[in-house]
């Protein structure tokens, strides 16, 4: 692959996206980071993309604020939804609505921009909380959605979107980013950490990573609450 | 159609999407209306925005910022790009990469938690530039990712995509606003139109709809700076 290869890499400052943006690296592609700043809970988030993507050698680390705060409509977006600590059927009141559209739609604003050759998101469909916009056939969709969107797609090429950790578990995405030499102890996964990056350790986000870890065996760097 | 019906109708501020509130407003929808203030070159675009949505009966009207211009990439993002006053071959300069979904990615968000049955948008693939977000097929697109991404869609419904005016010439749009009592004196077609929201008369929005009020033989209201 070309070393003048670029891609936009969607870069939230939790373990999947850390590790996604490591894999994009490994594939030759010269990184420029995003973050977008939708009204969510905690800055700890914010703070922790910004070490991930300087960490781990991506050009630029650019934040986009949206704030989806203003109509709320879920738990990581209106303070008055209190985040589930317990299992539950279904989607979770932690879904954002609309949340990777967003996000993918800024990535691909950005990646035409910069003639791009991809878009990399951290999505998993397997150890996850069951949102509709993380399963393969939504990201089918939108690669379809960008191809006719786009001046580059109109003129024959396309910005690919590319989730190379869809198919992993969370303890398959954690040995593939030890491999890579991702430091997990920067990253903030938790739905509601505070402003320090300390996980509550009892949220779903919370509950898949620590298993993750306890699956490969591994010491969880994770820094919790007290 | 039943008086409950909701739906979230992006308004620019333009002569397009004012049409498209009335449509949707005769349609029998409750409309709440939607503005990107996505770093355009003036403001004048979006004190029109609110002025059509007020006056056209929507039920409110809020206006979410997303800064496009920290990437540029277009006339009208990036101040150093002069918007044409010529005819030009392709996709011309003033080309926003991917707006188009960002807009509708962000009416996506708010119609799911409004629990709305559909979104209003007045792309129009007739007299318009050539953008390749305002083609059917690209709409089509959007409706199937609208499909997959929301958990309204999961669970069998759907947030319909409505381009109510995408195949009528200029004049024909205005034609329909006028019956439906339009008053197209308070929008704003203008790429450039400065503070007072006054239009240059001489770029591509300015010759579009020149021609629609000139094709139905109507007095051009716009106000066109000296």
């Amino acid at each position: 692959m070309s070393p003048l290869m670029r891609a936009v890499v969607l870069v939230s400052g939790g373990l999947d996206s850390a590790t996604t943006l490591a894999i994009a690296k490994e594939h030759g592609f010269t990184c420029h980071a995003l973050s977008v700043d939708y009204g969510q809970r905690h800055r700890a988030e914010l703070d922790a993309a910004r070490t991930v993507a300087l960490s781990q050698g991506a050009v630029e680390h650019r934040v986009v604020r949206v704030d989806l705060s203003g109509w709320g409509g879920s738990a990581l977006t209106d303070a008055n939804i209190r985040v589930p600590t317990e299992a539950c059927e279904g989607i979770p009141v932690t879904y954002v609505p609309a949340r990777n559209t967003i996000m993918l739609s800024l990535a691909l604003g950005w990646a035409e921009v910069l003639k791009a050759d991809a878009i990399f998101c951290g999505a998993n469909a397997v150890d996850y909380s069951g949102y509709p916009d993380c399963r393969p056939e939504y990201f089918t969709a939108f690669q379809q959605l960008a191809r006719l969107a786009t001046k580059v797609g109109v003129e024959g090429a396309a910005i690919r979107i590319e989730t190379p950790i869809i198919g992993l578990s969370k303890a398959e995405i954690i040995r593939e980013g030890r491999r890579l030499g991702v430091d997990y102890s920067g990253t903030v996964s938790c739905y509601q950490a505070n402003e320090a990056g300390e996980a509550c350790g009892r949220c779903d986000a919370c509950r898949l990573r620590r298993e993750g870890f306890e699956r490969e065996g591994l010491a969880d760097p994770t820094r919790y609450a007290a």
